[in-house]
């Protein structure tokens, strides 16, 4: 996918924001492969520029006053793949390849970390949930877990399982049943994702293969 | 995935909240299947207390300067999966499960659907993306796209590939050649996709199934 300059010139109208009273608009910044939010923040109309000509994130710094070029000291920069606006031009979204696939400026990969009781930030679609629940289980082993029983038999016994919800999901298709489909076609996904976090494949670069094609 | 009252009762600390000048504080909402980022819109203290307590989003609307239960009218309400809040307490990100997957007045699923010369707003993570243009190739055939050859062939073709794509899986995983395996997953996840969209299955139903099982 082609990242930089003048690609996005015109992704959003300058003059068509609708900016606060402090001439600002807030900028949702998300991971372009899962859609994990990575972090919200605020640009001006003149950073906004910045983002579009760059093709990298520009912010309005509030606490500082002044223009602030994401990853220019951490190297953390964010290039974008793609801009939208919302339906009342009040708010940004922007996708984004995160360098070192870190937003945060605790070192979390989002801002968004929070929540009672814990510190979690995981990435914001199923395959990618299941995906770091496997990992988890394969750094965490718990002999009761199906998970873990799979990784204890290795690939033969992992791969033998691919071969039969491979086949599975075929009579599903045959049979033309949209519940047993899905059900199988969730079966095939979780086996496949336990032979990518057994060879210690990330999850994300079979997505970027996918994005890669488009 | 258990939605309801209370679950979500001391999800977010209302008292360490950085609400702005006007008492307000961002939340972004998000698709809690794929990631989708489906408004921005601002909460109070009180409505992001009747959001914690009532397991459904509740704004403050700064055009009606009254509280806004989303979708009390439309229908289109939100229940929530998760609450989260950033690393400076200034911003929420809200997990929920879309009424009728429209979250725009305008009917849109997204309100972030405005991009130049363009309205579209496409799922967040890659496999809904893979998913959105088989979808699109289905309903706008193009005798030169493979995917398109693919459905021509009905299930015989689309399923002889799953069974090949997942024999390639396992032998690149026996070779244990990393760059393979990640292409050949990224092969059978897509003819997978084709098949679901052959039998007018959602790549949703797949996800809720895999949710139900955490």
């Amino acid at each position: 996918m082609t990242v930089g300059s003048n690609k996005f010139a015109a992704a959003v109208p300058l003059d068509e924001i609708a900016y606060n009273e402090q001439g600002l608009v807030p900028a949702i910044v998300q991971d372009y492969l899962d859609g994990t939010v990575l972090m919200m923040a605020w640009m001006s109309r003149e950073s906004l520029a910045k983002t579009m000509q760059t093709g990298e994130t520009w912010f309005w710094s509030r606490s500082r006053q002044e223009l602030w070029h994401k990853g220019a000291t951490s190297g953390h920069l964010q290039h974008i793949h793609s801009m939208r606006y919302d339906c009342d031009s009040d708010a940004l979204l922007i996708g984004v390849e995160q360098v070192g696939d870190i937003a945060c400026h605790t070192g979390e990969r989002s801002c968004f970390h929070q929540v009672d009781q814990d510190i979690v930030s995981p990435p914001a679609d199923t395959l990618s949930q299941v995906f770091a629940v496997i990992r988890d289980r394969q750094q965490n082993p718990n002999p009761d877990s199906y998970t873990c029983k799979l990784f204890a038999g290795g690939d033969n016994k992992i791969l033998k399982k691919i071969g039969e919800e491979a086949a599975e999901v075929v009579m599903a298709c045959k049979d033309d049943e949209p519940g047993a489909i899905a059900s199988e076609v969730a079966d095939l996904f979780y086996h496949t994702l336990v032979a990518l976090a057994h060879h210690n494949v990330d999850i994300r670069d079979v997505y970027r293969q996918l994005q890669s094609r488009r």
